[in-house]
C-alpha cells in the first residue's frame, strides 16, 4: 500500500507541475493585441485549461472564440468563447461542427486583428474539417490505429485529407496575424505534427504519405490518394508560434516528487518510443534487478509507446506498460510499476494508466485471469480493474505525453 | 571512434572478468576425490575453459572424461580427456555422439567413484541423446526458435525427450557421485534449466509442457506427445552442485570498467527479458535523452531478449539491439548503444554482437540499406557488416548471458 501511495503522489505532483497555467500565462505576459480583433481557438485535451488561462489574463480583450476539447475535459462556461467537445481518438460530428465554427469565427478577418491560437495533444481528431466523407476518415484513422502506426505517421496521412491541419488553418486565418502556444505532446516537439500543425507550416512531403500507405498495406480511396498527393504549406508569414510545456518537464516534476519522498531518482529518458509491454517488462526487470538492494530507488521514463493491437479487449498503453510488469514483479516486496498519460485518459478509456507490484499475479491468479490470453487481446483495463490496477484521475487538464516510473524500496 | 574504443574496452574487462577460471578453482579448492574413480563431463560453450581449469588443478586425479563445446570452441587437447565439437543452436550428429561417450563413460561406476560435472549455457544443444529421432528434434528445436519461444520454454520441452535432460543425466551417473560446477547463463539462476539441467532434479511439470505446445501451436508427432507426459525425477541424492559466474557479475565488471573510463555508470537490471529491438530502442532513447547534458553516463543491463523471426537474415539478438537503437542515435555526437553475448557467438553468426552510434544511421543510408526492410527480415548481420558495427570476438570461453551498453559523452 505503501508503494501505491508514493506512485500516487509521484503522479499528482507531476501532473501539477505539468498544467499549462503558467506556460500559458508566461507565453502572454507583456503582450498586447491593440488595434484590432482577438478571436481565440483553442483545441485539444488541454484546450479547456490553457483557454481558462488566457480568459482569466485577457479578459474583455477577447472578442469571441471557440474551445474544442475532448469528451469529459470542459469545466465550465468561459465567456464569450463557446465551448464543443468532441471524439477522440476517432473525431466524430461535434468535431467538425466545432471546426467549423472556429472557421467561422476567424473569417473576414483583417491585418489588424489577431487569432490567439492554444493548440495541444488529440487536436488531431478534435480538430479537423475532413476533405473525405467522415465515414472514409474514420476508416483511415481506424487502419492507422489498428497497424501500430505512429502519430507522426497518422499525422502525415491525416492532414492531407483535412481543410486545417498541416498550416491550412493559419492559411483560413490570414490576413490575420496568429498567435500560435503550442503545449507540446509530441517527442522531440515536431511543431508540425503537434494536433497535425494547424498553424505550421508542414515538413511531410505527399512522397512520405505515399510511402505509410505502402508500408501498413493501407486500404484507401481513389479520392483519398489523390488528396495525399497534393502538397501542404511550407511557408507560413503570418504565424508567430511559442512551444511550452513538455514531457520533459513532466519527467522533472516526477524527479522532484520522487526525491521527496526519499527515492533516488533516475530519469531515463524523455523519449521513449518502443512497444508498451517491452517498455514494461523492461522497468520491471530495472526493479527485480534493484529489489532487496536496501536503497529506495525510482526510475522514471517519459515519452509515447506503442501498442500494436491483436485483440479487440479495452486498454491503452500506460496500462499495458504496467501489466507487462507484472510477471517481473511477481512476489517481491516493496517493488511496483506504474505508467499514467498526462491527460488523463489512457487510450479509449476513463483510466488515466495502470499499476502494478508484487502482489499483481497472485490477484490475477485468485481471479483466474490469464495474462498471456489478456496481452493477446489487448485486454489490460479489464485485468488491472480485477486487481485494483488502474489509476484513475479524471481528465488532468494538460496533456504533455507519458510518464512511467519503477519504484523500489528496501 | 573513441566511443567504439569505450565500448571495446569495457566488453573486454567485462569479459575477461566473467571468465569462469576463477569461480572453477575457487570451486575445487581444497576439495579431494579420494578413494574412488574421477569422471570429468564438461559440456557448455563454456566446457573446453572449465574443463581445462579443472585438468590444471586436479592433474592425474581425473581418470577419463568428455567434453562437448560448440564449434571452433576448443582451443586444444586436454589429455586425457576427449574433446568433442559439436552443433549450437541445433544439435547434430557430434552432439549425440559426444554424449553417448559422455554416458559410456559414467557408465559402470561405484558409489565410491565420482562424476565432475562442468556444465555451461548452449548444453541444451550440445549435450543431447534424443528419444526421438535426430529430424524429429531439429524440427522441434527449429519450431521452438521461431516462434519466439523463451529458453524456459523450450527446456522445458527438450529435457522431456531426452535421455540426459532434466536430471536424467545423473540418474546414468548413480550410485556415483555427482559433484556439478554450473556456469549460469539463464536470469536467476534457475538450475534445472540451466543446459535443461542434466543434473538436477526437474522443477518444470509434464502440465507446462503440454501448457507450452498449446501456447504457440506446435506441430509435433504422438510419439514426442507422449514422452511430453513422461514425468522427470524430482530428487536426486547423489547430485551437489556448485554454482559460479552469472551476468550480475558480468554487469558488475563492466560497470567497473565503465567507472575507470570516465563515466558514471548505472546498472540498470541483469534480468533483461523483453524483445531485442524494443530494448534497443529504449537503450537508444536513453541516450538520446542524456545526449548533450555535459555528463559521461553508461547505462548497463544484462540479461537475455527475445527476437520473434519474422525473416531469413542473418542476426542474433545483440545485434538487433545495437541496430534498433540506430535511429534513436542518429545524427548525435557523442552517443552510442551496443550489446553482446558473452559467449562471443550471437545467433547463428561469428560476431558476438553489435555497435551502432550517432553516424550509423547516415553511413546505412549511404549504402543504401532500409532499416525497415532489414528489421523485417532479421538481418542485422549485413546491415551492421555495411557500417562497421559488428562486434567480432570470437569464442569467449565464457557463457553467462548478454551485456547492452548505452554510453553518452558530452
Amino acid at each position: 500500500m505503501e508503494l501505491r501511495q508514493d506512485a500516487d503522489r509521484i503522479m499528482q505532483a507531476a501532473l501539477k507541475a505539468a498544467l499549462p497555467d503558467t506556460a500559458v500565462a508566461k507565453a502572454l505576459a507583456g503582450r498586447t493585441f491593440d488595434g484590432g480583433k482577438l478571436v481565440l481557438v483553442a483545441t485539444g485535451k488541454a484546450a479547456w485549461q490553457m483557454a481558462s488561462t488566457a480568459c482569466a489574463i485577457l479578459g474583455a480583450a477577447i472578442d469571441r472564440g471557440v474551445v474544442v476539447t475532448k469528451y469529459g475535459h470542459s469545466k465550465g462556461p468561459l465567456p464569450p468563447l463557446e465551448i464543443w467537445e468532441a471524439g477522440h481518438p476517432v473525431p466524430d460530428e461535434n468535431s467538425f461542427a466545432a471546426t467549423q465554427k472556429a472557421i467561422e469565427a476567424v473569417s473576414g478577418l483583417t491585418q489588424r486583428d489577431t487569432v490567439l491560437f492554444l493548440l495541444s495533444g488529440g487536436s488531431s481528431a478534435l480538430f479537423e474539417k475532413p476533405l473525405i466523407s467522415p465515414s472514409e476518415l474514420e476508416d483511415l484513422t481506424g487502419q492507422l490505429l489498428a497497424c501500430g502506426a505512429g502519430i507522426v505517421e497518422m499525422n502525415t496521412l491525416r492532414k492531407r485529407v483535412s481543410a486545417v491541419k498541416g498550416g491550412r488553418f493559419a492559411q483560413l486565418c490570414a490576413p490575420a496575424k496568429v498567435f500560435s502556444i503550442v503545449l507540446s505532446d509530441i517527442i522531440g516537439d515536431p511543431l508540425d505534427m503537434i494536433g497535425s500543425g494547424p498553424a505550421c507550416p508542414d515538413s511531410s512531403t505527399c512522397q512520405e504519405a505515399l510511402a505509410i500507405v505502402k508500408k501498413y498495406g493501407l486500404k484507401l480511396s481513389d479520392q483519398t490518394m489523390a488528396l495525399l498527393g497534393q502538397e501542404t504549406p511550407k511557408q507560413l508569414d503570418n504565424v508567430e508560434t511559442q512551444i511550452t510545456g513538455s514531457v520533459r518537464q513532466l519527467c522533472a516534476a516526477a524527479e522532484t516528487a520522487c526525491r521527496q519522498l526519499g527515492y533516488e531518482p533516475v530519469v531515463l529518458t524523455s523519449q521513449l518510443c518502443c512497444t508498451a509491454r517491452d517498455a514494461g517488462s523492461f522497468l520491471g526487470s530495472i526493479a527485480r534487478h534493484h529489489h532487496g538492494g536496501g536503497r529506495a530507488l525510482a526510475f522514471l521514463a517519459g515519452g509515447e509507446t506503442v501498442v500494436h493491437l491483436t485483440g479487440h479487449g479495452l486498454g491503452g498503453r500506460n496500462q499495458e506498460i504496467a501489466l507487462a510488469s507484472a510477471p517481473l514483479l511477481d512476489g517481491l516486496e516493496g517493488a511496483a510499476v506504474f505508467s499514467i498519460g498526462s491527460d488523463g485518459t489512457d487510450g479509449p478509456t476513463d483510466a488515466a494508466g495502470g499499476y502494478c507490484d508484487g502482489q499483481t499475479m497472485a490477484l490475477l491468479r485468485q481471479k483466474g485471469v490469464d495474462l498471456d490470453a489478456v496481452m493477446a487481446d489487448n485486454d489490460a483495463y479489464h485485468a488491472l480493474q480485477q486487481c485494483g490496477g488502474l489509476i484513475i484521475t479524471g481528465p488532468t487538464g494538460t496533456n504533455v505525453n507519458d510518464l512511467s516510473v519503477a519504484l523500489v524500496r528496501g
